[in-house]
């Protein structure tokens, strides 16, 4: 696979994509010539890309041969628990604790690579860009799969794979900082995630290699899992604790800071943790904002900038030609072009400001819608603006959307950023010259002179809505024993029949207004998957509401606290002494539903009776764990015998 | 009031909107030249508007004034129902049995006098057009007064009020039929609605007038309000009919062909009666409707047809001029132009058609929604998308709302109809030009050209999305103990992975496809004021919708039926021995929520219970009641002794 991220720079010719030079064309009558733009000189790599890949896609397959062996081997062995596949896993999706942090890293990484591949102009075939797509998460899987079997030999393997991306990263960076693309930092400042990352990994990869050198490897994931379903369901099922279970002391810095900047997060939720779909999409859509906002910005700014600085009295004819005179005088004329300029430029960057802004306010209310409806899903509770439930069982349709889900969240944001930016700028554009502008410097006043001619009509409009709520208020209203009842009937006749065609006119200013709020609100909300666009009964026709419904219903039947805990509870001990073992470690009382199916001997008729109902409640309430109670009865505990399964 | 309506064609040069013409100023060089268009030419009415503008505003004032003092002539007798204001009242909007006829005839002329209005070129100074807004209104006051007032100088009045205005709008019509304004016949079709009514006018009050001569006159508005009230409420109230209720042979012609058109309407409800300002909304709708349609089709369709028709050489040389050679044969050039514009005036058509047609359909499912609103209102029930109830008791918003909901209903309709033109006829024109006319005249083959650039990432998308429904199928669900389950999660752990990008780039797409879907639904539900554009949980925010919702509690308050039927027994017989006469004619135990507060003397201590009871739930039920209770209980039956009220 050659030729693939930073080919660019191994042929560039050195074009310049500065549009402003072409107002430098002419001779600059009032004296002052503007600073040509120093050209970038074409940059060659010492170590060409193609040969890069080469060799690095080699390295990579390489190292899924190792690790597949690897897993191989252990699979014959009896203690085995990597399953079925030969290939390693690149992460558990559905578990929370193998840490998100490399998961994170990786797919940032990826998602980098992405949006480089698509605005690599040397890209000639549309097929080599197509074939991109599936090529970089081939190679960067075995970076992910080194971490997720947690070996030495991944480690090693792990550590050697990073650096070689990272130091012949940096190396290219360091050769070619300018691009003649799009701005000359362009392609640096984009490439930041993809450099961070792999130094991230290149520093991560030995320390885990020194921590078991040295010993101080963490417990098994499993038993870090446990632990925290236990700790959770401790504190979800302990009414008392329930109250003051948030101490400040608990909370790490960073929780603190989000607590102080977003009301959102000050609900709290000890335990809880978000599954690790939601993290990383949360994740890419925050490295997509980044991409997003330095494409636009990268576009747009230097060459207004640009612009400005090459505007000469040649402009003021070449406007002339078009009819418009901004001034008689020549130097006025251009101080003004010049004005203008800067002004839309300020307009685009406010836009950006507040695309921005409201992106990242709508994914925090989203993370806590996403919390709550999570929770809710999990009590089988129904919250009112939750997705409705999807039918029972799992289905081909629910697999795939849970697929798709981080996928469309990073596309969505993309696309509501582009929108927002679009609107916004316009709006703001709009604002500022019709309004602001004229206010301020008396000029432009085509608004005010268009409200010259038409203001009968709208002050008409605002008289009849204030005289008509006046009217409500104190004529048509009346207190009669306490409640307030209608009076002056014929009068409230006449005047609506009087004010009908008003009202019309006053319904096309509203109607205007409406179909306003509707579309800004959309454009802002675009990027949340947790709210349909749609509205009330229709809502789940739209695509992206509807993929984000079947997702939760995926990761709520796949990883319900309860169902986890029971399974590892399950899973680690094999006989029954070492489940009463984990019965004192969680508590007597708590975990009730989970652990009855083995305390018959000591039981008396009652405690039966009462197990049995708390069986039937937890089996009621998430019927998901109807399956893999069975399959775990017919597992370690079918030597034990049974009560007979309540049928609920 | 002088040169309001009609007053354009006083003074009207022939200027010719032709712009089609355009095209025929050079020579022919094909030996075809275009028919040159008729001049209109000028026409000055033998009857000038202006007078007629000030005789009828004179008559109409005196006709105002006669009515009052007619009014006030009633109002000192003894038996007088006309309240406390002078002014006769135009129409009663909360009664529903007064007659809906005359009431939409009069609301439909002044909407048809509100569009000429707006598209009087000649109206010179705005604020005569904004005073029209208002002076229109007055005008038309007296021709619905007249037919309210129900005495026979009123129906004297009507018809020479109706005969005159009549009689000035159809010599004008005949005088001038055509004029240059938009379209020749464009007048004369836009004022149809307007002649129709005052025809029907004209005839409505004669025929009152014959009728209440030859003493055929129904019995008085009040009494058929009472006896359709009751047979409503009986029909409500009695459990066994409500199964078989709906007979065929109870529905008229209309509304069996409704039922054989509109599935919607198939649920038939009998004894239901719609507000009469909901039936005014949709009239006004049908007639914005007629108006927007043929405006548009005016202003678009003879234009294109005529620069179709004065398609010439010189067009190929000026479109040569911008670089766009269509053919090197000029009469392939010429004829290649002209199925083009014919083309656009298809898509124009198709776009009108199907915008007139989603509309109307809106406005039934419309009308549905209502009813089934109202019901569950007047049950105090809550339906799904029903709107929330809005707290207790009127307020002036809710009489504001009230008193708007007309308007905004017409001008929401007027817009979505816009909204829907435009979107639709751009979305025909690009699927013609983009899609049909390459893949049946093999030309324009832009879009095929881009797609055999970019179908291998297209091939990518859908080959993946494929991929994973199929993998999602058959690989990763297994059918264990009768319920589907996951498996082989490493797999697809692994395919997620490698699909990332791909899942973004199929994102993007659906994102798009959201866009669309968003966008095209609120367009198409625009003219839906029962229908919020927001999303659940912010439906409130959309001004049409919050003002539909305060509509609905206004019509529900002050005309719910039981209260209506309530007030009417108790209005109609002063003593008990009416009382007990009407129960008779209402069946002994159908209103049982209503009669229960004069039945003491021959009642046991079990009935009185049943009945308190049965006072209570409907209080609860229908709390809007309360206060009317109390003043019907201190009005004509406070002489008797009352049973002491439970508090609910």
């Amino acid at each position: 696979m050659p030729s693939l991220a930073s080919a660019n720079q191994s042929f560039g010719e050195p074009e310049d994509y500065s549009y402003g030079e072409w107002y430098v064309d002419g001779p600059t009558s009032d004296g002052k010539a503007p600073q040509p733009e120093p050209i970038i000189p074409a940059c060659y790599h010492s170590f060409p890309p193609s040969l890069y890949h080469t060799c690095l896609a080699s390295l990579s397959l390489a190292t899924v041969l190792v690790l597949s062996l690897l897993v191989k081997r252990r699979k014959l062995c009896p203690k085995c628990w990597n399953g079925t596949f030969g290939l390693p896993s690149p992460v558990d999706f559905l578990a929370t604790e193998s840490g998100w942090l490399v998961p994170v890293v990786v797919f940032g990484i990826l998602l980098t690579n992405l949006y480089m591949l698509f605005l690599d102009e040397d890209f000639s075939p549309g097929y080599l860009k197509t074939l991109g797509l599936l090529y970089y998460p081939a190679l960067y899987y075995p970076l992910m799969a080194c971490a997720t079997v947690r070996h030495q030999a991944g480690y090693i393997l792990g550590c050697l794979l990073s650096w070689v991306h990272c130091g012949v990263q940096i190396w290219y960076k360091v050769e070619c900082p300018r691009t003649t693309k799009i701005y000359r930092y362009y392609s640096l400042l984009a490439s930041l995630p993809l450099l961070a990352g792999l130094v991230f990994l290149s520093c991560w990869y030995p320390a885990q290699l020194l921590r078991i050198w040295t010993g101080k490897m963490a417990a098994r994931p499993e038993e870090v899992e446990e632990s925290y379903y236990g700790d959770y369901l401790r504190r979800l099922l302990s009414k008392k604790k329930s109250k003051s279970s948030s101490p400040e002391t608990d909370r790490s810095f960073l929780s603190r800071a989000l607590l102080y900047f977003l009301p959102h997060i000050s609900t709290w939720q000890p335990g809880f943790r978000f599954p690790l779909k939601l993290i990383l999409s949360v994740a890419m859509a925050v490295i997509t904002i980044y991409q997003v906002t330095l494409l636009l910005l990268a576009a747009f700014v230097p060459i207004i900038q640009k612009t400005r600085a090459g505007i000469t009295v040649e402009v003021t004819y070449l406007l002339a030609g078009f009819g418009v005179v901004l001034s008689e005088n020549k130097t006025e004329a251009i101080d003004l072009v010049k004005h203008y300029l800067l002004t839309v430029e300020v307009c685009y960057e406010s836009a950006m400001t507040l695309s921005c802004l409201l992106t990242f306010f709508m994914l925090s209310k989203s993370l806590m819608t996403h919390r709550a409806n999570l929770r809710a899903q999990q009590c089988a509770a129904l919250l009112d603006g939750s997705p409705p439930p999807q039918g029972k069982g799992l289905r081909a349709t629910t697999i795939f959307c849970w697929m798709s889900f981080m996928g469309y969240q990073t596309a969505f944001v993309c696309l509501g950023l582009f929108l927002q930016q679009i609107i916004f700028f316009f709006g703001f554009v709009v604002f500022s010259f019709l309004v602001f502008i004229p206010i301020v410097y008396g000029r432009n006043l085509l608004l005010l002179r268009v409200l010259g001619s038409t203001w009968p009509f709208f002050l008409l409009l605002v008289l009849a809505v204030i005289l008509q709520n006046l009217a409500a208020r104190w004529a048509f209203l009346e207190n009669r024993h306490g409640q307030q009842e209608l009076t002056n009937k014929k009068a409230l006749f006449a005047i609506t029949f009087l004010l009908f065609l008003v009202n019309v006119m006053v319904g096309i200013t509203v109607g205007i207004c409406r179909m306003v709020v509707s579309a800004l609100f959309n454009v802002v909300h675009f990027c949340q998957l947790d709210r349909s666009l749609l509205s009330r009964g229709v809502d789940i026709w739209d695509p992206g509401y509807r993929t984000y419904c079947y997702y939760l219903k995926m990761e709520v039947s796949q990883s319900h606290p309860i169902m986890k805990a029971f399974c590892f509870l399950l899973r680690q001990l094999p006989g029954s002494q070492g489940l009463a073992g984990s019965q004192a470690a969680l508590g007597p009382s708590d975990i009730e539903g989970i652990h009855m199916t083995r305390t018959k001997s000591p039981a008396t008729r009652a405690k039966q009776s009462r197990i049995r109902w708390g069986l039937a409640y937890t089996l009621i309430r998430n019927p998901s764990l109807l399956a893999f109670r069975k399959k775990a009865l017919a597992g370690p505990l079918a030597n034990g015998s049974q009560p007979s399964p309540p049928k609920p």
